[in-house]
C-alpha cells in the first residue's frame, strides 16, 4: 500500500492521487488507534470517533508523509506520528467549536462534537483525544524504534500544542477578538494558533531521520513556516469569499466578529498576492533536495489552490 | 478503629513534617515549570499558574515521594513525574468544575478557575497543561534519564487519564447523573476517575526503579487500588459530613445533585467502615517492604484522617 510509484508531481493528476491515497490510508490508522465505540463509555468513545473520522483534508499528515518522502523514509515509518498529530489537531477543532470559544454549530458539514452529543462530552472528548496523541507517540509500532527520537517527537508535539504553540495562539485570537491588530500581530498570533503544528508535522517527519543534516532541517524549517502562515491567508481568504456548502462551515464569520485577518486587514487580493509569495519562498527553500522534494512542493502547491 | 491511634504519636508528628515538606517542595517544584506570567499569552500563563498553584493537598506527588522513599529512590528521582502527575490533576479540576461539567464556583477556598478568569480562558488552561505535563516526562532533569523509563512513564500518565482512565471515569459520573447506581458501578466510575491518577502516581514512582520484582509491583498495585478507593469514598463522606469553610468547596452537592455516591447509597457509617477496611487491605498490602514502607503506610492514615 506504501509502496506506491515515486510521484510525478509535474502532473497534478498523480498527485491528487497520491493525496486520496494518503487521507485514505489515515482514516484506516486513526480508526484503528481509536478506541471502539462499543467500549465503555460507549458516549464519550463514539464521540471520539464522530470527532476525528470520516473527513477533514488531514493537511498535518500529508505533510509528515509528504516530508518523510522527501528524506528517504516510508509512510509506515512515521504514521504513528501522522495520527498523534491528526489527533491533537481534531481535539482543537472540538474545543474551539465550544459555545464559550467560537461557538460554531458546523464543522467538515456536519453538527460540531458539541451539537452531535453535548457540551460535557465534547469538553471530555478534547481531553481525551490528547493522552492518546502521546500515548501513541510511546508505543506506536509505525514510528523509529529508538526511544530516544520518540522522546523528542513528544517534546516536539507537546511544545507545538501547548500554552507557546496552539493553545496559547487560541488564547491570543480570542483576547484580539474585537480589536483591530496589525498585519505583523495577526501573523505572530497564526504563526502558534496553526503554524506550530504544521511545522510540527514537517519537523518531527525529518526527527525520523537519525543524523539528519542541520541545513536540511533549517531548509525544511523555513518551507514549513512558509507553508504554514500561507494555510492561514487561504484560510481567511477562504472564509471571506467561499460558500458554506464548500467549505462545510460557516462563512464570513472573521468579518461578522471584528477578527483582525488578513482578508478583513489587507483586502483579498494582497492576502492573495502574500500567500503567492509565501508559496515561492516554500519552493525556494526545497531547493537542496532536488526533484525528492516534488512530494513537499505538491502539497503546497495542493494548499493554495483548494477550495475549502 | 480511629485510624489517627493507629500511628504512633511522635511519628505522626514526624510525618506531618514530612507532609509539609514535601507539599513545599512540590510548590516550588511547579512554579519552577510554569511559564512565567509575564510570558505571552500573559491572560493564559497566569491562568494556569492560579489553577496549578497556592493550594492543594499535593495527594499525588505525596504518593509518588512516598513509594520513591519505600523503593530507595529520593525525591528528586520523581520529582518531574510527580509534577506531571499533578498537572494533570489540576487540568482535571479546571475543566470539572466548569459550567457544562459540574459548574463549581468554588475551589481550594477561591473562585473556580472560570470564575477567577472566564470559560475560554479555563478550557485552555486545561488543553495548555497537559502537554506541559508530556513535555517534563520527556525532558525534566529530575527524573531517570534512561528513555525507556521515560516511554514508560509517558504511556502510564497517558493511560491513566485518557478515555479508559479519569477523562472516561468523568463521562461515567456525567452519564450517571441522576440515575441510581449500584454500590459496585460506584467503584468502577470511582476506579478510573480518581483511582486511575492515584494508581499511576505509585505506579510511576515504582517504574522508576529498573527491574522491580513482579512481587513488589503486584503489592503496590494492590496498596494505590486500596488507598485510591479509600480516598474517594472519603471524598463522597466529607461532601455529606463537613463544612465549606473547611473543604473549601461547596458540600452536599452529591446530595443535591442526586449523585450516587457511597456516603448517598450506603450511609456515612457503612461508608467509614468500608474506608476502614481498605486502609487495612492497604497495610496488609505493604508487608513484604517491613519498616521502609512506613511513608506509604503514613500516607494512607493521612488521608483517612483528613479533614478537607
Amino acid at each position: 500500500m506504501d509502496a506506491e510509484a515515486v510521484v510525478d508531481v509535474s502532473g497534478e493528476k498523480s498527485f491528487s492521487s497520491q493525496l486520496r491515497s494518503w487521507q485514505q490510508r489515515m482514516e484506516e490508522a486513526l480508526a484503528a488507534r481509536l478506541p471502539a465505540a462499543e467500549l465503555v463509555p460507549e458516549r464519550l468513545h463514539a464521540a471520539m470517533r464522530y470527532a476525528v473520522l470520516g473527513g477533514g483534508k488531514r493537511v498535518r499528515p500529508v505533510l509528515l508523509f509528504a516530508t518523510a518522502r522527501t528524506l528517504g523514509l516510508t509512510e509506515r515509518h512515521v504514521e504513528g506520528a501522522a495520527c498523534a498529530v491528526e489527533l491533537i489537531h481534531a481535539y482543537s477543532l472540538v474545543h474551539d467549536d465550544l459555545p464559550a470559544m467560537d461557538n460554531d454549530d458546523l464543522r467538515r458539514g456536519k453538527p460540531t462534537c458539541h451539537r452531535a452529543y453535548d457540551e460535557a462530552t465534547a469538553v471530555l472528548v478534547g481531553d481525551a483525544l490528547q493522552p492518546l496523541a502521546f500515548e501513541l507517540l510511546a508505543r506506536d509500532v509505525a514510528l523509529p524504534a529508538d526511544a530516544g527520537i520518540r522522546l523528542r517527537l513528544i517534546e516536539m508535539l507537546a511544545q507545538a500544542s501547548g500554552s507557546l504553540g496552539m493553545a496559547g495562539g487560541q488564547a491570543i485570537d480570542l483576547a484580539a477578538k474585537g480589536r483591530r491588530l496589525a498585519v505583523s500581530e495577526v501573523e505572530a498570533m497564526h504563526e502558534r494558533k496553526t503554524g506550530a503544528l504544521i511545522r510540527a508535522s514537517v519537523m518531527m517527519a525529518a526527527a525520523c531521520v537519525p543524523r539528519l543534516s542541520e541545513d536540511a532541517q533549517t531548509a525544511l524549517e523555513r518551507y514549513a513556516r512558509a507553508v504554514g502562515l500561507a494555510f492561514q491567508i487561504k484560510d481567511d481568504v477562504l472564509d471571506a469569499t467561499g460558500d458554506v456548502a464548500t467549505l462545510g462551515k460557516a462563512v464570513g464569520a472573521d468579518v461578522r466578529q471584528a477578527r483582525s485577518t488578513y482578508a478583513v486587514l489587507s483586502g483579498v487580493g494582497a492576502a492573495r498576492e502574500r500567500m503567492q509569495r509565501l508559496h515561492e519562498q516554500a519552493h525556494e527553500a526545497l531547493e537542496q533536495f532536488g526533484t525528492a522534494a516534488e512530494p513537499l512542493w505538491a502539497v503546497s502547491t495542493w494548499l493554495l489552490a483548494r477550495r475549502n
